[in-house]
This record gives structure tokens, sequence and C-alpha cells, in this order.
């Protein structure tokens, strides 16, 4: 069977954001960093919320030979029980974050940019509603981004192109599983 | 930040369910299958209804160094408008996907079977609902089993660990956007 390659007459980057209590929010950004990988394309993800627990794409990541850039940020712990940062630190590493967005985004480097949960940073007042405006201002008509986490602001997604909202139906540690692996991690 | 690795105490293969109308059921597993490869284990993915489109996944995998299999079948067009082929031919392609989805999960050589849109095969009745229980039937206790596509059976789900679905909130396409490669295909 001869494989069709469909080419777009107009390419343009799309925003793209994936929001929801399911999973399968930040696992979707890696699939797509994957197949743009395979488009010969290049990507930067920009993690908001992860603390120090280890998580499987760090290292399939480094496997696909430098075509994506990833930039760990966040203490963990925001907005979870037992959080023992205070807000302003938490907002400090978000602030921090997002400079790096712009800069990275600005620096003509990357065509696809997963800035992996930002909504939830948003809702938790770790970064400004005007600064996530001034991300889709200021991004390149080629550029690619996604952005990714539970309660996604009403505006943004009015202004992105494409909006999923995962939605759990069950969850594995709901049976009292632990987290496993390749599948949670 | 010294960097922790959460260890189950008892480890298990889990059963996930990606369903639901929105974007991001196979950019998920994807997403799996590269975190799973940063652990270390060992990937298959079967996809069941692509028919002769390129789509970016087939050439990020090839980058991950033997890590994943990926096997392509089907004639696409199954269910959607246009479609040239009769029923029987579909359904013999499923067929002989399925024996091959038995046949990879048995040969002990992978940690994470992906079998891509065998939901709407089985919707579509290109597979049976009794070939797909015997799959968890047959399923050896530490192999991740991920079901992807539209519309998965109750039955199915039931029997999941894990289950999310994906509603489409909006879609570039509704708004005459052409599908753009690294985010759509």
């Amino acid at each position: 069977m001869e494989i069709k390659k469909y080419e777009p007459t107009e390419k343009r980057g799309l925003v793209v954001v994936i929001t929801g209590y399911g999973k399968g929010k930040t696992t979707s950004a890696m699939g797509m960093a994957l197949r743009a990988v395979g488009h010969g394309m290049k990507v930067c993800i920009i993690q908001f919320m992860k603390g120090d627990l280890y998580t499987g794409e760090w290292d399939g990541i480094k496997k696909l030979g430098g075509c994506v850039e990833l930039t760990t940020t966040g203490k963990g712990f925001c907005g979870i029980e037992g959080n023992p940062y205070p807000q302003a630190e938490h907002r400090r590493n978000a602030q921090d974050a997002i400079a790096l967005v712009y800069t990275k985004m600005e620096s003509g480097q990357f065509d696809l940019l997963v800035v992996d949960e930002i909504n939830n940073a948003l809702d938790l007042n770790l970064v400004d509603l005007s600064q996530v405006h001034d991300l889709l201002d200021r991004r390149p008509a080629l550029t690619h981004l996604i952005l990714t986490g539970r309660n996604a602001h009403p505006e943004i997604m009015d202004r992105a192109d494409t909006v999923s909202a995962i939605r759990e139906i069950k969850h594995a540690y709901r049976q009292g599983i632990e987290a496993q692996p390749g599948i949670d991690f």
C-alpha cells in the first residue's frame, strides 16, 4: 500500500488546550512531541508543576536525540495537601518558568512548544491570566502551542483552535492500585 | 533538587482504555509508549484502523532505537463516507490484526501493548466482543494493555483498571482549519 502524506495548503501553528481531570493530559502532549519529531520538527517542553518525582518521559525524550528540549520547573505539592512550601515560592518558580517560555517561544528554534500544567498554574494564581494571554499574543504564526492541565481558563479555551477535556471514568488508584511505571509516571 | 523514583511495592500490569470523541486517544497512547521507553520497557503498538495516510509517530518511534515495534493494519475508511472497501475485507484485516496482538502479547517480549483503535474495530463489528475479552483473559499479569478508540464497549471498560474519555470541546477542523503536521497527524 502506498503511503500518502497530507500537505496542508496553508501551514499554520495551532493553539491546543488539553484539560480535564482524567489521565492523559501530559501524556497526550508527549505523544504530540513524538509525532512532531517524526515530522522533523523541534520541540520544547516546559513543565510547570513537577516536583522531584521521576517520570519516564524524561529518559524517553533523551532517546529522541536532541529533537526535544525539556525543562522541569516547580517544586510539586502546590494545591496538594501536605504542601511544605509557601505560595510565594511556588509563584516565583512559575514566574521563572513563564519567562523561560517566552524566551524559548521567541528564539525561533522550536516548531512546537508544550507548556505543561500551565492551566493549573493559572488556576492556582502562580501565573496571571494576562501572562497567558500574552503568550498567545506573542506566539509566532507557525509555532504550535500546547497548554495542558486541569481547570483551563475559559478565556484561553476561547482563543484556542482545539480543546480536549479528559474525563476520568475510572482510575486504578481509586481501587487501591499503586502507580505503575510506564503507565502512571 | 534530588529526584525520587517511586517504586510500587507490587508491580502489576494495568488495562487502560482511552475513548471518547476528542483529540488525544492515539496521541496519549504514544505518550505512554515514550514514557515506558524511558523506564527501559519494551513496547508493541498495533494500529487497527489506519489507512494509507502518513502520521508522524511512525518516524518518531523509529528514533527510539528499537524499543518500540509498531505495526499498522487496516485499509482506512471503515465507517467513513466514501469507503471503497467491502466490510468483509475490513473484517479480514482486523482479524489478522487481533491474531497478531495475541502473538505479540504472549511472546513475552513486551511490557506494554498498545492496541490502537480496537474500540472502533469492535464497535464496527470487525472484531467480536468475545475476542477482546479473550485478550484481557490471556494478558500476562505484568503486561500493560492500552486499548484506544471511540465507543469503547461497556463490558471492556468494566474490566479495565483506568478509563479516560476525551471530550471534544472544540477542534480546529470545524473552523475550516486544515490538519497540520505534528498536531493532527
